[in-house]
């Protein structure tokens, strides 16, 4: 745990030297404003500001053997620590001696850590797997983490959807984001290995405030009024993830060319918002609380009953709140043909959101919201939920501890 | 010419008014180091100092009318013009009485221009394609905007190769690139449409200097010697190409799962550079020349003889130089089934090198210098070139100019 990139450089000068190469200059320590700790009551990533970007990844555990799963996450917790401090998972020259201790692969040597954070979680496979307690964990399944039910519209991708275990890598730089994955992958390799990615960006305006989405609104408005009660599981949970929460991960892609071509004002109904300021339909600012109740001369309600704010908002879920930190993602383009009117052939973007969100628990977070929008929200036309996942984040391990320390120990 | 966020915020606040929105806060103007400007002699986004994001698309032309392209290209040029300005494409006003006027799609709304640039080509088939002379302009093509020639190693996929014009959209933000294309597209409907789209980004180090690709080397450490002699399209080219360039693309996949097994010092050797310092093996410092002649005690050469900046260097090129532009891509993961040992099936990544380069004449530039490396450089094995195309880029327009104006006046 003292291996600093002063280490690391070190041991590349050493290895270098042995077939004549010069000495490297030292690369500067980064700045703390750069570095959220790890270790603490909740994990980083779950309340930090925002970072710009991330990279989600879900793993598959391969490993048969309790013992094996806890080797990989000892490594991982000392690697996590390490990474987010801006330090290489290992020193270079351990490279040179043993097919086990593989190096950094160095791609962010000169950068900062760039806030990076790693938030972990476990689905519910890990515990039960058809049936079978894999490692002697089932009983201590909380009955908040079941699968997600099927919800209406859902086109689930099997390949980009579930996992046992789950990195959220959040950082201002995306090869940085990028490489911590990469560095946790490669440790895992006898135990774990990567199920599904999702890469993501988020733009803040240079002048503080709510980002925008794809769809050009802006998006985050509303967080949960009350972060104990609404987000970190509390007595009710089994004591390995008391501190912790749930995280829900939808991979939502956004039909852009069709959304593009609405009218403002529709686009507004379809959210219940003003594109430009963001504030609600009927309202003047972006902070006012819904005028859900306002009719206009018709005695038709201004934010539409199937406007997507009204159906989200906590009074009309049984005051249900969700932490929201989501990402746009873009992955390109694919080949689409469309028989309406105006027929075409030709590219569409695999563009659209990174929908992220955590709470005390699914059944009265995200479920109990979404299985009212799944039906109802007029922003259904225009999105696709294709992949994704639930896991459940411990609390974060205390110095000495390791990630889940607490669960399998139990 | 003269539309502004102003003008845009102006145009929603009357929409809004008549269902009865309130007026929104005007946005921040940008400030003037966040903008390059579009009008010059060069195009921006080849010297321009690089940015941190590039959303790289290529386009079919669809229409098949002379005038439907040269309207398309006025009106690309309006829009890049006021897109690098940071202003919208039009004021979204206008989207109310009209199916074709539309609006920017507004998600860049509160960000900065973030240095944006749109860099345009024109590829081989926009001259002459399946022997037809499509437009008229095939007397007007150059003898460097030939298709490329199949080189060895060579996997590209048809969907992702080519195309009739190209814009590299750069800029400090993955939001402001993409949304720049992505009104592109809309405003091409009916003359142009996407056919391939790459995103990518680069992050330099904190403290200045070269930043380090995927593979964890610094890369673009040489830059041309000389712009006029090595970039710029001199009184040898047509006249609506001079002060222009040619455009290559490459998205090159690399096997960073197999990359990462590799000792540093083979991954030195492979590259003939130190991994750390970047200085060339054998030398102290990374702008050190390379050493080429330099042998150990056994004399053998110190940087090998298929080593990767021996190979791509001019002097073992009759002086070809190219100027480098590319960015990492990170696209996620594929299955893979792996057949030797260790066996093994799973996900690999799709990431590793937009490979974007600059150059007076391909024949002396890129081809000329690849056309050797894809045979012998060491690098093959841990990459794969699987798509990209080639483009002339005339001159910037000047005010008052439609971009390729001179081409398609000539």
């Amino acid at each position: 745990m003292t291996l600093t990139r002063r280490s690391l450089l070190a041991g590349t000068v050493a290895a270098g030297s042995a077939i004549g190469f010069a000495p490297s200059p030292l690369a500067a320590a980064p700045s703390s404003g750069d570095t959220v700790p790890f270790y603490g009551l909740h994990q980083a990533g779950i309340v930090t500001e925002q970072q710009r970007h991330t990279y989600f990844a879900a793993f598959d555990v391969i490993a048969t053997q309790r013992n094996a799963l806890i080797d990989m996450l000892r490594t991982w917790t000392d690697a996590a620590a390490r990474l987010t401090a801006g330090q290489p998972i290992l020193p270079l020259a351990s490279s040179y001696d043993t097919k086990v201790a593989l190096p950094d692969s160095g791609e962010v040597i000169g950068l900062t850590p760039a806030r990076l954070t790693l938030t972990f979680g476990f689905g519910p496979e890990l515990f039960v797997k058809d049936g079978n307690d894999r490692f002697g964990l089932a009983d201590h399944r909380p009955d908040g983490l079941a699968p997600l039910p099927v919800f209406v519209g859902d086109k689930l991708i099997a390949g980009k959807t579930g996992g046992d275990l789950s990195v959220q890598a959040c950082a201002d730089d995306p090869q940085v984001a990028f490489h911590a994955i990469r560095q946790l992958a490669r440790l895992a390799t006898d135990a774990a290995q990567v199920r599904w990615v999702q890469a993501g960006f988020l733009s803040p305006p240079a002048a503080h405030g709510t980002p925008r989405n794809l769809m050009g609104f802006k998006d985050g408005t509303q967080t949960p009024s009350d972060l104990n009660r609404f987000v970190w599981a509390g007595s009710e949970a089994p004591r390995w993830l008391q501190g912790g929460t749930y995280v829900i991960a939808r991979r939502i892609r956004i039909v852009l060319e069709h959304w593009d071509q609405m009218k403002i004002a529709f686009q507004e109904q379809t959210f219940g918002r003003q594109k430009l300021s963001g504030a609600p339909l009927g309202a003047k600012h972006e902070f006012d609380p819904l005028p859900l109740g306002a009719t206009d001369k018709d005695g038709n309600t201004i934010i539409a009953e199937n406007a997507h704010v009204r159906l989200a908002n906590a009074s009309t879920n049984d005051g249900a709140e969700i932490l929201r930190r989501g990402y746009s993602y873009n992955d390109g383009v694919d080949f689409t043909t469309e028989r309406w009117p105006p027929w075409r052939q030709g590219m569409e973007y695999d563009a659209g959101l990174l929908f992220v969100c955590y709470q005390r628990d699914p059944r009265t977070g995200f479920i109990r919201i979404f299985e009212k929008l799944s039906r109802f929200d007029m922003l259904n036309q225009f999105v696709t939920h294709t992949g994704g996942g639930l896991f459940a984040c411990p609390g974060a391990p205390a110095n000495g501890e390791y990630l889940g320390q607490r669960l399998l120990e139990a």
